[in-house]
This record gives structure tokens, sequence and C-alpha cells, in this order.
């Protein structure tokens, strides 16, 4: 069977965070829709695949989702193998479950391949352990971006324990921040806003709750960037600290 | 500089989910650590590595964290390339963190490689998207098990509206069932539980909060499995969950 479309998460922009089965994806293609956020150097694994980008990054203009879709459907159609390539993991902010179902419902076969996550991959290259025992028993990702205008409970994340990984949250941190105080969060609660998690040009901005957003201003912290809200982003572990620059 | 320890994440089963980075760090090592929840067949990438299995099984017999600690270090003063290969990511629930830290303490460079965690892997294998538009914003990682007797805030966890996922939870299903109707979670609010996720002896479990641990055990789930609990483990998108078999 040859109608079928593969969701594929390219990871978080290194591109050998790329998993063995896009790859393989990739391989087969002949059509390859890939995301504005997708390091482009990952399309060397294609092998004669037509490239198509379709721009979806928040807050500027893009190319509408049905767009998107009734663009996989066709070449689905037409008996071409189409990947859908994601930033990150297709199923994690990354709409692979809308996707998943409008072509299900529409008789096309769908494979998911799972990718590395932005949010795991910037704390790891900033060597901070999103969990670690007696610390963190658990992490949340979330993101502050929303299209449905429904609101998070950022008081009961607060009052959670787990370690917060904030997506899309840089244009709302004076909000986040606000938020997270009410709920009860330390003012000094450690933060690191992680700019262009995982490339050559990832950079990194260490603070504390109460004063992120200065930090980040001061910084100059652009889009995309991901905030790590926890004790696990403290220096109460230098060792551990300096071995971001190894790793 | 040869005196290097990579702490590689080996995905959740699937051997075709390693990353590419994965695989080289397996072409340069002189030796493997691998845990005994990590898939044999990715040693394939290995070229002439000495391999050493350190079972870190919970509730059984395993080696201890101290021994894999030595071992690690023993062999990188001998100028070997070490590759710690652990299941899933290495920075959740891996104890990566620590194994780095410690390790860094003693002048050994440390290299973390990111993978693919098992509750993400299980959660799109059973068709579940973790995060869903109007549904769901966030997915928190959790796990049932500690060493320091530390304890969740499941309330809280209950309250933050995002997807639970619930790792090592099995031998606890009763007591987190308990803790999650006391914070105001609905009683039928959709579980999937999933064993074995991502490897070909997947199975996965479908219920709801209320009759988990009953559905659990007549289904005989068994370590290693992962909880989903949240609105999108539900059937309300029948094409997506029939999406599950081709996935």
């Amino acid at each position: 069977m040859n109608t079928k479309v593969w969701l594929v998460g390219a990871g978080p922009g290194d591109p050998e965070l790329l998993t063995l089965k896009a790859v393989r994806a990739l391989n087969e293609a002949d059509v390859v829709l890939i995301d504005d956020l997708v390091n482009p150097a990952v399309l060397e694994h294609c092998t004669e695949a037509r490239v198509i980008t379709v721009g979806k990054r928040g807050g500027c203009r893009s190319t509408p989702q049905d767009f998107i879709h009734r663009l996989m459907l066709r070449y689905a159609r037409q008996g071409k193998c189409v990947v859908r390539l994601k930033g990150g993991d297709p199923c994690i902010f990354g709409r692979g479950g809308e996707e998943a179902v409008w072509l299900r419902e529409r008789g096309i076969e769908v494979k998911l391949v799972n990718g590395i996550t932005a949010g795991l991959a910037g704390a790891t290259n900033c060597a901070i352990p999103l969990t670690l025992r007696g610390v963190s028993r658990g992490v949340t990702l979330v993101t502050a971006h929303t299209q449905d205008d429904s609101r998070l409970n950022w008081r009961a994340l607060a009052e959670g324990g787990t370690t917060l990984v904030v997506y899309m949250g840089v244009a709302k941190l004076e909000e986040i921040r606000q938020q997270l105080l009410e709920g009860g969060m330390a003012a000094d609660m450690p933060v690191a806003m992680i700019e262009n998690a995982s490339l050559p040009q990832q950079r990194e901005c260490r603070s504390e709750l109460s004063r992120m957003h200065e930090d980040a201003r001061a910084f100059a912290l652009k889009s995309p960037a991901i905030l790590v809200i926890g004790n696990v982003a403290g220096a109460a572990q230098p060792a551990w600290i300096a071995a971001a620059a190894s790793a």
C-alpha cells in the first residue's frame, strides 16, 4: 500500500538527534513537507524527494493548517510516499494527533515516528537533568501558546513539584512569572532560558523566577526558546554545570 | 582526549528509535555498559566493544549504582571510550544527572545523548497524542518509584490539567488511583496502561481511573509499563484510535 503518510519528528535541531526510523522515512520519501523550525540539514537523508517548506512559526504569517492537510492528502492519493517532517516530536505540541485523525478519516495510512523534543535536548545540553533523585521526581512540558483560549492552571503546576519546561513562552514571560508566583512558587526558583536548543548557536540565560522577564530582555532572548523552571536548573551541582561545555 | 564517557539514551525498545548520535557513540565504543531494559538489538552498531550488562530493574536484585560508577571510571582511566547505554533518555528517570556529576568530579569528560523516552513512544504507538489542542496543553512525566521517600503532590497533578504519564507505576496503581481521586480527578478519566512500549510485544489495556487497578489485574499487566492518564487517552477520536494498528 503506497497511500501513506509518515508524520516524523525531526528532533530539536541537531541533525544527529534524528532517529534511524526517521532516516528510513526520508530515504523512502517521494515528497517531504518540512516545517520552518526543522533543520534543513536532515534532508541529506532524502534520496530523490521533492521538498516543500510549509512555514508554521508562532506569531508570523504561516501556511494554513488546512492547506497542509490537503497537500498531504493530494500527494498520498497520487500514490506518493509523503513525509511530514516536524520539529521535535510530532505529538508534543506538534499537531501530529490532529493531522493523523484528519488523514485517517480520509482513508490514508498514517505512521508516526517519535523525535527528541526541544525541551529535553535543551536542558541536557545545558547540563540540567530534568529529573533528579531527591530534587525532582517528574517533569511537566507545557506550551504557553494557545489558539483555543484555554488557560493553564499555573497554580497547580507550581504546587505539583515537577520541573516545568515551557515552550513558546518568550512573549509571555511576565504573565508566566506572575501566575507561578501567585501559585506559591519561590521567587528565587532557578530558571534557565534556552534559545536554539541543541544547535551550535544555542544560548542560555540563567535567572530566577522573580526576575526572569528582565533578564530575558537584557539577554535579548529570542524565539524559539524554552524555559526550564525548577530546582534542577540551579547551580547546586557545580561539577554537573561544568560538564556543559564538553557535552 | 580519550578519557571520556558517553551517557546514551537507547530509546524505548524499538531499535529503530535510536538516534544517529547514539549509533556513532556505539561505533566508537571500546566498552559498553548496558542496562537490563535496553534492547540488545542496538548492539549491532558496536564495532568491537566489550559489552557488560549491569542490571538495574526496579524491585529485583541489581548491580549497585556505586559499582557501575567505579566500572565506568576504571575503563575511562584506562583510556577506553566508554558508553553507558540506558533505556529511554538518560535524564528522564535515568540517573544520567547523578552519573555525570560523579564522573565529572573525577575529571572524566561526559557526553550526554538524548533518547526517546518510553512514555512518549508508548503513547504514540497506541495512537494517543499526549498534547492535543483544546484537550491537553501539556504532559507531565512522573515516576511512582522513589528511593528517597519523597511524596508527589498528586492532588496538584490532578488539578494541573496536563496529561499524566506515570513510569514504574504497576505496583502502585491502587495508591495512585486513590490520590488522584482525592485530588478531584474524574472517576471516569480515561487511562491507558502500556506494557513493553514500542516493542513488537507491546500490549495495551484501556481503562478509566476508578477501575484501573482491577482492569490491570485482569489484564495481568506486568512491568515495565507506563500509564497514560488523561482525556487524550479516551476513545473520543475513533479514527485516530483506528490508526494504532498501522502506526
